[in-house]
């Protein structure tokens, strides 16, 4: 984890069926599968000036992530809870917050009960220094070979589960090694995503991320929103393969997430990228600028 | 998941440090990283007329587990979590029982916090039955490339974390398939673990398990135990590695949890597997049916 928050409680938390619930109680049974199992998925989300941003595509990729975990996904439930949630904090009158959605498969010894969350949070001040700054990143193998995920849907590929132990622990291991966050491949080098985010990399005018059914990785909501919009541009997007040669030959290289939003990465292993001097590398850095601003 | 236990709550939970609270109602809040990220490890201990079976040695793998996240590890307070449990439940009078403690990082918006939690339910029939009749197992890649374990504790090679979606995930592909559970195997077909088990096999008077360093499974309290008697009773216990083949050419083959116990595995992907009728199977066959009833 980067930092602390700055506050010790998140300001708003609902329950799915039950509504609004003091945010600094307990929630949550000793026996629920997504605590002892980390058996369910999520979804975090930018809620800007009171409004969940692409919330219609989040709700599209938790029902997904859902039924890749046999979990029923009570899409209205969710979009109520998240709008409690909002409401209560006064997120409208704060600019931007992160909204996290959690579903489990609820308590062992009551099952068919999935447990429902809606958390709103402050944006911490780490997302903002990532705007202004940029990120280094440390690259990691997340063990995988490469072509594991070809019919093994039980691996959970694309799927936003609960289970980030190792995720977490990437984070601190990229920390040990004077890096702001973590950039996994897999065993043969190819590029996959980083723990919470997706990468993206411009070379010319093409935009190029992680074709993520083949690598196990998620689909990034804001990825393919950003591609669709440098499409609008005149830029190229694409999906497919890379791996660290391809950052260290590329003109700009983004680590893309809904709430952080996208963010240069100037390192990779302790060395420096160069962004390029194009019109491609501009108009993404006034892009980003103008929707994810840094104060 | 097996099947639904017969209550629809644990009989006991305790918060390490604040003591017992109802089983039924809320202990964990919305933001405690354990359900968010499955950030955390745990035990399963089997309790026996209201001992835990192997606590210390349970404990000094909690102990491992916490060190491998970073986490901090209140031993004190665990040990007093569980036998207020075990206390509380009346489990001295009904005798096998389930304890699992749980550690998690605790919650986002409050660093520093773990959560400890000791949970007792009773045991499931499911359990009993598997003593009984044994279990057919569906092998599944778990998606490493062999040696990814190898120089990367990121990837929490032997960490008992919380982390368990994809365990959960290939129980149920198992069960898809018409088996009672689900083995892993690497990539390049090494045979790993099951889900919540060891594998052991047994051929003429060696009686193997895999090597669990170099291959990222966890070291197995229980199965250690299995391969100490056994060397007292003049059997040949080893660390290795192993194939399907392993297992097909054993004479007998194991599946080792401390709850369960050690059960036969009667069936790989669909294909019998044939016990033979040797000094060692019948030793090992008593053995088992000593240590862990099948009623």
């Amino acid at each position: 984890m980067p930092e602390a928050p700055p506050t010790s409680i998140p300001p708003a938390v609902a329950v799915v069926g039950r509504g609004l619930v003091d945010p600094g109680g307990p929630v949550v049974r000793a026996d629920d599968l997504g605590l002892t199992r980390g058996d369910g998925c999520f979804e975090g989300i930018r809620v800007v000036d009171g409004a969940a941003e692409d919330l219609d595509a989040h709700l599209d990729r938790m029902a997904r992530s859902a039924a890749g975990l046999d979990l029923p996904f009570d899409r209205a439930g969710f979009e109520a809870a998240a709008a409690e949630v909002i409401a209560a904090s006064g997120a409208a009158g704060v600019g931007e917050a992160s909204l996290k959605l959690v579903l489990t498969r609820g308590p062992e010894h009551d099952p068919g009960h999935p447990t429902g969350l809606a958390t709103l949070a402050p944006l911490t001040e780490a997302v903002r220094r990532a705007r202004r700054q940029g990120i280094s990143v440390a690259t990691l193998t997340r063990g995988w070979a490469p072509g594991a995920f070809d019919g093994a849907p039980w691996l959970l590929g694309g799927v936003k589960t609960l289970s980030y132990a190792v995720n977490t622990a990437a984070m601190r291991e990229a920390a040990r090694r004077g890096a702001d966050d973590a950039l996994f491949t897999d065993a043969g080098g190819a590029l996959l995503e980083g723990p919470t985010w997706s990468v993206a990399w411009l070379r010319g005018d093409r935009l190029t991320t992680v074709d993520p059914a083949p690598h196990g990785c998620l689909r990034s909501v804001t990825t393919d929103r950003l591609l669709a919009d440098a499409a609008t541009a005149g830029l190229t997007p694409a999906l497919g393969a890379g791996t660290v040669d391809d950052l260290r030959a590329a003109d700009l290289v983004l680590a893309v997430s809904s709430v952080r939003g996208g963010v240069e990465v100037g390192e990779v292993d302790g060395q420096p990228l160069r962004a390029a001097d194009t019109r491609a590398v501009g108009w993404v850095r006034r892009h980003l600028a103008g929707r994810w601003p840094a104060r």
